[in-house]
């Protein structure tokens, strides 16, 4: 062991009691044989990109879903996974922690111990590595953190870093290479398989869909191990912050939540803990909400609750809102642009276009600050660094001190409160729900290096269920992928590079429904709920969240359903069949085909959440 | 119910079960009869304060202890309370809310209905009022906040407030009133028992140590409803963001904390999750350290941690830390001073003194601007609302860059993320220690008002044992008082008013030594500890502060083992006795009661924690 890793470190009681905890598994992966059932091959939901991503991946593009079954399982075509050599496995932490990204370790090594001892696991991190045991595992059993392992940068992206890899892979020999992270990770997850397939690296690369944010969500992934518990921990802050606005009747707290562009995290906390408002970024990017209109709206709310005598109130900002509000947006993609040729952050004002430098100068002073910070990786603003409760907080005092001196707010004065919510909740313990779904994940991974796959995304679906109700299945990254069309500047036009995107809340989804119904309750009522402390014992310990629940997503329940359907006209329309069925079946699946042909070739049509902007 | 205060709400499931905890009664305040027993006259802690005190609070200075014991006790000049007469309370919630509150309610609404099904519980809210009835509590057992009443302003304290409080006692014709919150409350609890004693008015009042702060401790107070819960839930925060630190090996964190002007939350959170830093303001005020020398020393820290490649850290600092800097406290004495003389907050840099200047101009504008609020009715500044940790964490980057420069530094980049901890705990569910602290303390006011007491606080001590081998009693207000004396200003002295001042942590003390004997370990080894989320059921449930069980605090049973040795000497020196026995024990007890008489003539040298400044 040459890193300081893994280091021995004092449990407190309720840490050693969950280090004991062992996760279920579902009866597909229990005992020592697993089948693996292939389905159809796969193509990737926008038909107009399927063409870019199959040129550019065309060794891991079009490949089939796996699905795990019991041993015992009758499914004619399954393959029984009989062969068992020693297998050598990396395992990465790539991009931010996430609670329960150890589990994926621990599920991994035991399902590698069962079925060869001689197997191993290996922590890759830089130039360092960890060679994982049970022993070193034994405190970070359903522990939060990534500190087994420590971090890696947010990419393996550049030639270099592909290369880097490869070497490593190479060196320690390894049979596969898992990536525990999230769409940036997996997406270089998928780049890497395809470089090894191109290489003849015999490393298989799977990925594991890991982040807090909860949005690597499409037909095969319902959610994302560590989104269960950072809403969990956050809706407890944020009950507890809204018994506090009750009890002092005289602050608006303005909550700022972690979680990347998408507004996943507010949708979730909002239906768990009630608070007054909550401001969706994709809301306002579809109904191209300007700043001034976002603060009129919070004003009138403000305005409305003082008609009651209320002066508290508590309201929840993605941190993805600065970037969905158009002219900010605008504005950040100027700034940007500027930083990357090199301009620097005290020579940017002057180099604005008029529009954006007269939004730029009418910002508070913190904020601008901020803004001519230097883009992630992901090519979005520092989320996390920009102040936008502040900002609004500010933008609502002005303009409701404003309205009182025109008299048309006759209330008392109005104070805010601002908070981030983040940091304090990524390194939580992680939640059963999470120590359970990673932990089978990390078993998955294992069967999908013994069936021999290369870039695929370990899945669990029908997670609302129990766990003896999970299924559990592969499928290939490249079928998650989207191309986004980048328009940026006059005349300009490109095709981006592959990509799996950030899903972003769904405006016609179920969720969003039942926050529609509820959001004048919300605001009027004070109807605050408090899910209190994450639990691991008695009522709430599992507790699923709201939209994994309302959601009904179960995409691979409902393929395998459709597969049933098409064996069983085949079985009725077996030669010999009298003419008039042939006929009516010819007929029917003769409308279905053009039906189906129809709904597909126009490409922005489908259900599965677009890519913003 | 002319007030919209109890209104049914929504419970969570967790929160249903938490309503339906029965706390714990200790054996003395079981059953229907309780013997009260009354011990010897107090003093005050400070004997050259007690003139004072005693010349302002005739009436309810040099009242006795009270024990509350169980009706079988054998204590020969215990009394009885067999007289049960209904009676109406009025109960108010003071000052800020504190995990808890609501189970003083509960507690004290129980021992009503026991005693005499007639009595009633009235809540108490500016002109409002609500009848607390067994139907109303349900929602609110063992719930946090204040809501079932709203709070208070900070005060009752004018001439005009305690009129005020004096007539609606007068017509709403209650017995009693139970005043629940921290020192400023309390001291108000004791001169509205002094004013109504005076005017002859029926009604008594009590005090309730409630406050999340944990500065009512005294020989009589052991620790405050709220703080448990405060320090769990920060705790949790705090070891999630430790973990963070250690996952992304990049950021120091500067956590600041709520606790108002005494560092004991900052203390205890770091006993239970073991940061790499905390600076208590005590240690600061103590040793006179400069912004300058914090600066260093935190640099220092860094540097050294760096010299092992460790980049990251977790720093705690409590809101009070600023007030105890010496020359920031100077500049705020200031800046007070003119802001009470009117000048408006924009005039005030150029009246300051040329020193007090220099050093606001040195200071970043946030700062400056927080430091220019309007002070406290606690005299003190607005401390939830200056952003200590971000400039500590601003003058430490300079620094550290000012020696990368000069090559004195030769780590990495550093990085600060900074947060305060305050509102997100201050709602939180109660831990079980504060809902059964708390009940009981209800318990014990209807005891204390069945006595015919006034002026006094409702008392529990050996508190770090189990429920059932708690000690219930009740000590008077005034016997907890100091007077500060002030010398603001050349030449300037007076005499302040008697009240209870916040217990600083006292440097000499257990917890401060644990603290010392650790503090290099937590900074360099990274040994962070995460107790987990607060929980209700299995291991941590039980758990109890660490300040607590360190420091054997048990007071009110040594004043009683004291009283057990001076029987035993009467005994046994009984008229008849020998003259030998005489002669020793009287040269014995002469020799006893000079040491005493030495110890308590100079004033400031007890072990009573002294007020600050």
């Amino acid at each position: 062991m040459d890193s300081d890793y893994g280091i021995p470190r004092e449990l407190s009681d309720l840490q050693k009691l969950r280090s004991t905890y062992q996760p279920l598994l579902p009866p597909c992966l229990q005992g020592t044989t697993v089948r693996v059932e292939f389905g159809d091959a796969t193509t990737a939901a926008d038909p107009a990109g399927a063409h870019t991503i199959s040129r550019i991946f065309p060794h891991t593009y079009g490949q089939p879903l796996a699905h795990f079954l019991r041993e015992t399982a009758k499914v004619p075509d399954a393959k029984l996974i009989t062969d068992h050599p020693a297998i050598r496995v990396g395992v990465v932490f790539c991009g931010r922690q996430s609670p329960g990204g150890h589990n994926v370790i621990w599920g991994l090594l035991n399902a590698l111990k069962i079925h060869n001892p001689n197997s191993g696991s290996e922590g890759l991190f830089a130039q360092k590595t960890l060679e994982v045991t049970d022993d070193i595992l034994t405190t970070y059993k359903n522990q939060g953190g990534y500190d087994l392992l420590g971090r890696t940068q947010d990419q393996i992206r550049t030639t270099e870093q592909v290369n880097a890899a490869q070497a490593a892979c190479t060196a320690l020999k390894l049979d596969g290479l898992v990536i525990i992270g999230g769409v940036t990770s997996n997406t270089d997850a998928a780049q890497l398989a395809e470089t090894f397939a191109v290489a003849k690296c015999p490393t298989k690369v799977v990925g594991v869909p890991v982040t807090l944010n909860g949005d690597l969500k499409n037909q095969f992934v319902e959610t994302n191990v560590g989104f269960d518990t950072i809403c969990k921990v956050n809706s407890q802050l944020i009950s507890n912050v809204c018994t506090d606005a009750l009890s002092a009747e005289k602050y608006y707290y303005f909550i700022r939540l972690m979680g990347r562009k998408a507004s996943h995290v507010a949708l979730e906390c909002t239906l768990q803990s009630h608070p007054n408002m909550v401001v969706l970024g994709e809301e306002v990017a579809a109904s191209k909400l300007t700043l001034f209109d976002l603060t009129k709206q919070i004003c009138d709310a403000v305005q409305a609750r003082a008609e009651q005598d209320k002066y508290h109130g508590v309201i929840l900002l993605p941190e993805g809102l600065i970037e969905s509000i158009p002219e900010v947006y605008a504005l950040l993609q100027e700034i940007h642009g500027l930083l990357r040729q090199g301009v620097s952050a005290d020579h940017i004002s002057s180099q604005l276009s008029p529009w954006a430098s007269a939004l730029f100068e009418f910002l508070p002073p913190f904020i601008r600050k901020q803004l001519l910070l230097f883009p992630e990786s992901d090519d979005s603003a520092q989320l996390s660094q920009i102040e936008t409760e502040k900002l609004l907080a500010h933008l609502v005092e002005a303009e409701i001190n404003k309205r009182l001196k025109e008299g048309t707010y006759k209330g008392k004065k109005f104070n805010a409160i601002c908070h981030f919510f983040g940091y304090q909740a990524r390194g939580s313990l992680p939640s059963k729900f999470d120590c359970d779904y990673a932990y089978v994940l990390g078993h998955i991974c294992y069967h999908i290096l013994a069936a021999g796959l290369n870039g695929y995304l370990a899945t669990v679906t029908n997670l609302k269920n129990p766990v003896n109700k999970w299924r559990c299945g592969a499928a290939p990254i490249t079928a998650m992928m989207t191309v986004k069309r980048y328009g940026r500047g006059p005349g300009a036009s490109s095709i981006g590079k592959p990509a799996l995107h950030p899903a972003i809340v769904d405006l016609k989804g179920k969720s969003y429904e039942l926050l529609r119904q509820n959001a004048t309750k919300f605001l009027m009522d004070d109807i605050y709920r408090n899910p209190g402390p994450l639990q691991f014992d008695g009522p709430g310990a599992d507790a699923k969240a709201v939209t994994l629940c309302v959601e009904d997503q179960d995409y691979m329940g409902r393929i395998k359903e459709l597969q049933k359907y098409l064996d069983k006209v085949r079985t009725i329309v077996k030669p010999g069949c009298s003419q008039d069925v042939l006929k009516a079946a010819l007929s029917a699946m003769a409308s279905v085909t053009e039906i189906l042909s129809v709904m597909t070739s126009s490409s922005n049509s489908g259900a599965t959440p677009q890519p913003k902007k």
